[in-house]
């Protein structure tokens, strides 16, 4: 029974909970047999809803809780007063070895700020950071930081660049994914001192990491790298400038096949290509945020997300555990520790 | 005769100079039929080039030079060497006031240099900013900084904010141009203290500008404000990415409608509706990028732009002029130093 994986649910999280998280749970067991769940909430409303699953009923628990976090619950409330909470239990069952990974579609800001206190960080990582996958022209990659991290300096960009990579060989499957940071264009401007200092110590020789140096915005979605470093400020305003990109983008094709009798004609033709493109770019995909730097695997699904995209968060922290992302990030560790310190001075922007 | 309209153009500067340059002033004279153009370049290749369009010839003059900036040239090589560049002479004569605006197709770092050196400061701004156009769902928006500044303090984003929404009104001829400041979403990651700084003081009463608060990544193709704050670094990879996503976007939709017969005679249906998106999205449309602090007018247009691209860069200077833009900043920035100094303090992010 090695092979069993302990699966912590926050049963309450997310906009349509308790339903969405047990309805993704029964498909994530399609794929994943050896998981088992535990469903921390209210057990009343719980058990019906398992009860009417048995294929999951067999392979999962409930722990009851009455409580649990509010989505417009503050962190620091929801760390005072929320020890209780659906969320906290989760993550506490993964901080006590009990479960291997814990999966919440609830408050963001809690969950970060609950995860952080009670799994606490990996040796030798400062910060935690929010990393997702998104879909590029080649596939997949995958960004960090999202927005844990409003500034971060050269070291916080050098642990996030360790830990993306990780996270792309353990959940895209990648044998040696390249990683870049996110700059800016022009030559005279080549970024401030945190990007000039990480890329100069992330080139360091027996830094174990295929590093391609500088990547600009329009390269994320041409897929240039399958990991891209930023800090939390600009990746949380990348990742939300390209959703709102794509969905105008969506508006406007929409708007073109409605415009007249010829393009609706049209659209009918081309509508099986057209869905699946939609299907190929469909967000419950990319379901899953993970808070990376910790002891444990904690991941964040999307609170409005559907039974089949609440799976794949799922989906993502099995990946994790299976794959062992934990000790490749120790061992990554231990290795740019073993470095010496760079000692290449970052350039002053030209102007 | 004082409606007449003297623009200063860098005959040599961009990837198919001189001839998209001259194409492009016969095409915007069609539209501002009050302007006088000054080619400043290699004569002996403008003149001919002139002699075949009669509507221009008449409305133009030659200052001959043989030197002219470099794609790849450093901007304080350009600063240097560069004084006798066609570059350079433009904005020199709208510095000496000959000309009332400048439009240079090439090198963007050179052009930023030699134009804070050779046109000054606004006194009152303490940086320059670059700032362009984009289509959004409501029409278009203003958004900068786009890479002049990788850091800003608050009063920075206070000035873009004021030069941003003259620019709008001026450019956009929108009457009272709401105004928004880039931040990341989460309640308790509110930005950091040049975003929460600036935001503080733009709340003050008597602040010449209707100011929207924060918007998120999302809500910029979304148009949820007419110009968008941001420091040089976030603005840059916002827009490179929101550029990125859309190619990718169409990338996809040409490949779905190639992927099957059914989906290939839809094309043809929708075809005239897709042109007319194509038409509306066109780049060439949001060409001419903005130098907004300076004593004078100086625009950036796209140095692979087509004659159409580089009309429309002469168009956003001339407006700049028609439309009194100096004279407004002007007044914006005497009325802000007439408030008082704001006493909110920024309050810490709550993780």
């Amino acid at each position: 029974m090695t092979d069993k994986v302990i699966v912590a649910l926050d049963a309450m999280g997310g906009d349509s909970a308790p339903d969405v998280v047990i309805q993704g749970a029964a498909i994530a067991l399609q794929r994943f047999p050896q998981v088992e769940f535990i469903f921390f909430g209210v057990e009343s409303r719980l058990k019906p809803l398992i009860d009417k699953l048995p294929a999951l009923a067999g392979h999962c628990s409930i722990r009851h809780t009455d409580h649990f976090i509010t989505g417009d619950a503050k962190p620091t409330t929801a760390l005072r007063s929320g020890r209780q909470s659906s969320m906290r239990l989760a993550l506490d069952s993964v901080a006590n070895g009990e479960a291997h990974c814990a999966i919440s579609a609830g408050n963001t800001g809690a969950l970060m700020a609950m995860a952080k206190f009670a799994i606490k960080m990996l040796p030798g990582i400062s910060r935690p950071a929010i990393a997702a996958m998104l879909p590029t022209r080649r596939g997949e990659s995958v960004m960090l930081d999202l927005g844990a991290n409003v500034e971060c300096d050269a070291e916080n960009l050098v642990q996030f660049a360790l830990m993306g990579e990780v996270f792309a060989r353990t959940v895209l499957g990648l044998a040696r994914p390249t990683v870049g940071i996110l700059n800016i264009g022009s030559e005279e401007l080549k970024g401030n001192d945190a990007v000039r200092g990480a890329a100069a110590r992330l080139r360091l020789p027996g830094v174990p990491i295929d590093f391609h140096g500088y990547i600009e915005g329009d390269e994320i979605g041409a897929g240039k790298v399958d990991v891209v470093v930023t800090d939390g400020f600009t990746g949380n305003v990348a990742l939300k400038t390209a959703e709102g990109t794509a969905k105008l983008f969506s508006e406007f094709i929409r708007n073109a096949f409605a415009s007249s009798f010829m393009a609706k004609i049209g659209y009918l033709f081309a509508k099986s290509s057209l869905g699946k493109l939609r299907e190929r770019l469909d967000v419950r995909s990319y379901n899953g945020a993970v808070l990376l730097g910790l002891e444990g695997i904690a991941v964040k699904s999307h609170g409005s997300t559907d039974a089949l995209g609440f799976a794949n968060a799922i989906g993502v922290g099995v990946d994790m555990w299976i794959n062992g992302f934990l000790d490749k990030i120790r061992d990554d560790i231990a290795r740019m520790k073993a470095l010496p310190e760079s000692d290449e001075k970052p350039q002053a922007a030209a102007l």
